[in-house]
């Protein structure tokens, strides 16, 4: 008799747990070659089961060789070539993964086991984050897009499971071609290609164009993650300062003439981590020295659409009449991150040399996720969604500048950004213990992100970013007092 | 007064072309600073349309910087920073991105051109296509599957939208590891990694292990995708042919004894393109050499649950007692390729650092899409059709064995698959022009892929691979009839 323990408590499901103690039993010969299994109808009432349940366990088994069954006739154990039973633990390794993996990989491992920013989640109760710029959820229009989910499943339905285009789907790219074109760019369907998120578009691009021991232009403090992964790809970094106009390009000229990087990545708008947006004419001139040298410029325009106060500038894509540049985009910081979409626009040809690295890395992005966005965008949820938006983090942007206004001790000085989420804020001077300071902040109930997170070299124990993209209006406003309080405590213990 | 042309066939949305049009009149100055918008009401009515399309366009000129409106006054045209018009057609291109780009980048792009199998679409009506290894879309548990993003989307809603675990959604991975379990895996969630699919599980193990100028071991023939990956990594190839068993393995230890590869990739079962599958004895021979050398061996198992007939073999993973194994799986050739999921099960350290790479390259997969399909598995629907599949390709594969028994000339050879989707045939002497025969075979109305596709080197004009998998019935029958006849044109003319 076959005795079985089902529990329900398990996340495993029921009919598996029939199934993996079948097998047990099969293999380690309890039921033998030839052993009938009792019928499912009487396994069902004796477990308490539905029997349906018991005959998906019954069809598995059948399926992976275990059993053999007959119409009209009982379910019995067949033979099947035996499993050598392995214990892992008690064997010794073979496989020295550091010494298998390359240099670059063991080198972003490490950095992988370092950088790791608190999340909401590890922190203790009541402590309000302000270092991750991922968006407030809480915002997230999760029932339209159930709705456009339901949409294109139905109207669309199969074609949407297939492979898809190998550049993404092509109504989105129509869609994203559309909005492109309200900021000034005038790049067409082909001219784009969707990527999994604008980390992904990096990725391309640094497969691309990367060679080894060239260099790349980035601005000092810049995105974080972006810097991993041009080391990885074997690169070195031309750090460029950032000014309050945006990156210095006097320096830039300089470093140009010493050395011409493979190419120049820029955060015009709302610059992540410092919040600067630079000026039309700081782009032009940016702009001119890339065609002087004939240098792709790479524009991440993140946050193109969330500015909240001063006048609209345009993108540096939108006065690129010989197509040098490269612009990401991305839904993760104004919609939502989950469905992991950005793109790139660029040159025709240059777009084709990408989507052929994207075709060989991982074919295809989920044509069901591209066509439930692009749903969204036509139904006017996006529109919606975007004003709402600027509604909500003009208001809590402000708030934050107040706080800043209000509460930091003298010396300290921040940037007003006009639009995203990112504030940077230095200290009078430089503090000595990184972790002694995140200690006080805890102490105090509240995190922000260190600078150093987002240079390459030298940095001073000076900046922080605060971002205020998880946050309502009340986190924000005592995130901040308790921020002044510990860094007034800060100082003046290092007085 | 404003004068726009709207165009209701066109697939940009209404308000956007509203939006497009207004944006072109203040541009070149047709409306000016300070020039009054018509009234919302005023333009709808004129157009036909409803008000909230013209109120959307205005919405969205307001946050572009276009137009200011305040309560109670009209919306006016407001002073902006000029866009600078440019004809990218007229300009130069500046930049050669065939020189921009690196070597393996342009290898890449190359082969991308040249490589094209001919999709359904392009060919002509009636034309029968035995080339992509595409599941049947017909297929498809469309509804179900619509159900599980429906159920998630409301049991778990916004949590899905954010940024994902950078392993992969837990759930899933336990989900996958009980899968594994049937199969005489004992890997936990720990030890998987969820990727876009096994592409790109491929790309992230080359980008752990490559090193450049060293030598990937592969099976020959192999899977067409992986040569120009591995190529694209800067590794050379070690080819070890393919015998009726599985991959030569006194070849492959022969090889060794010159140079040791960084790694050896086998596809153990209903190998893509012979679908052969390999003995439990071959297994363990294959496994004892990788062991000897101290080498990762990436086992495929892409194809693991689909068995139609004979003894089941169980992975080599299963046997894996030094954890030198790295098993791919992947839900594109059981279920739909379009949701892009694939995973690697390997020793945790070996995962760990795996994601590392995934994370800085495109952070997550989709949490969405991954939770609805581990909703897919717990509701039992994968069960279901998992069973449904191999009801369906049981028969397709049988159907097919007795075609090419009943209409193949003598002298042509083929492998006698237990399952998946691909048999390999022999033509009984190599023939000379490839485009010729392929316009031979377009002639006879049916398709199949060259075996060119899936050496990297030396081969003859002698093979190509059937698959069944997006054919019906009777379709595979035609479909082989029509073959046979080609060949046997073929091998009269060239008599």
């Amino acid at each position: 008799m076959v005795l079985l323990n089902i529990d329900r408590k398990s996340t495993v499901p029921v009919y598996q747990q029939i199934l993996n103690q079948m097998i047990e039993l099969i293999e380690n010969e309890s039921l033998k070659t030839g052993d009938q299994l009792p019928p499912t109808r009487k396994l069902a009432d004796r477990l308490g089961l539905d029997r349906t349940t018991v005959t998906r366990a019954y069809l598995e088994l059948n399926a992976l060789g275990y059993v053999e069954s007959r119409p009209g006739s009982y379910t019995r154990v067949r033979k099947r070539i035996p499993v050598i039973r392995h214990e892992y633990e008690t064997e010794e390794p073979l496989i020295n993964w550091s010494s298998c993996s390359n240099a670059m990989s063991n080198k972003l491992f490490e950095y992988f086991l370092n950088f790791r920013p608190e999340s909401v989640k590890d922190l203790k109760q009541g402590v309000i984050n302000l270092s991750p710029l991922d968006l407030d959820y809480r915002l997230f229009p999760v029932n339209e897009f159930r709705r456009c989910l339901n949409q294109v499943m139905v109207n669309i339905g199969s074609e949407l499971l297939r492979y898809g285009d190998y550049q993404g789907y092509a109504p989105l790219r129509e869609d994203i071609a559309g909005r492109l074109r309200i900021h000034g760019i005038r790049s067409s369907a082909d001219e784009i290609l969707i990527t999994n998120g604008a980390q992904q578009a990096l990725e391309l691009i640094l497969k691309l164009l990367g060679k080894p021991r060239e260099k790349v232009a980035i601005e000092a403090p810049t995105y974080a993650n972006v810097i991993p992964l041009i080391r990885h790809h074997n690169l070195d970094l031309m750090e460029i300062p950032m000014k309050e106009q945006g990156m210095d390009l006097d320096y830039l000229a300089d470093e140009f003439r010493k050395k011409v990087p493979l190419f120049v990545y820029t955060i015009p708008n709302f610059q992540n981590p410092t919040g600067i947006t630079s000026s039309q004419e700081h782009r032009e001139n940016l702009l001119a020295i890339c065609e002087k040298y004939r240098l792709p410029l790479v524009e991440d325009g993140f946050e193109e659409e969330m500015k909240y106060y001063g006048k609209v500038v345009l993108p540096v894509k939108s006065m690129d009449r010989h197509q040098i540049v490269l612009y990401l985009g991305t839904f993760s910081k104004v919609l939502f991150p989950g469905i992991r979409i950005g793109w790139i626009a660029a040159e025709k040809e240059c777009i084709q040399r990408l989507t052929a690295i994207k075709r060989f890395t991982d074919l295809t992005g989920s044509n069901l996720v591209q066509a439930a966005l692009s749903a969204f965008l036509r139904n006017g949820y996006y529109d919606l969604h975007l004003k709402k938006m600027h509604r909500v983090f003009r208001k809590r942007m402000t708030i934050a500048l107040q706080a800043l206004e209000g509460s930091m001790p003298s010396g300290a000085t921040w940037t007003r950004p006009d639009g995203g989420y990112t504030i940077w804020v230095s200290l009078p001077r430089s503090y000595q213990d990184e972790q002694k300071f995140k200690q006080l902040l805890i102490k105090k109930g509240v995190l922000a992100s260190p600078g150093l997170y987002y240079f390459y070299s030298s940095h001073q124990h000076k900046y922080f970013r605060l971002s205020i993209s998880s946050l309502e209006d009340g986190e924000i406003r005592e995130g901040i007092y308790r921020l002044a309080e510990a860094i007034r405590e800060l100082m003046k213990k290092e007085n």
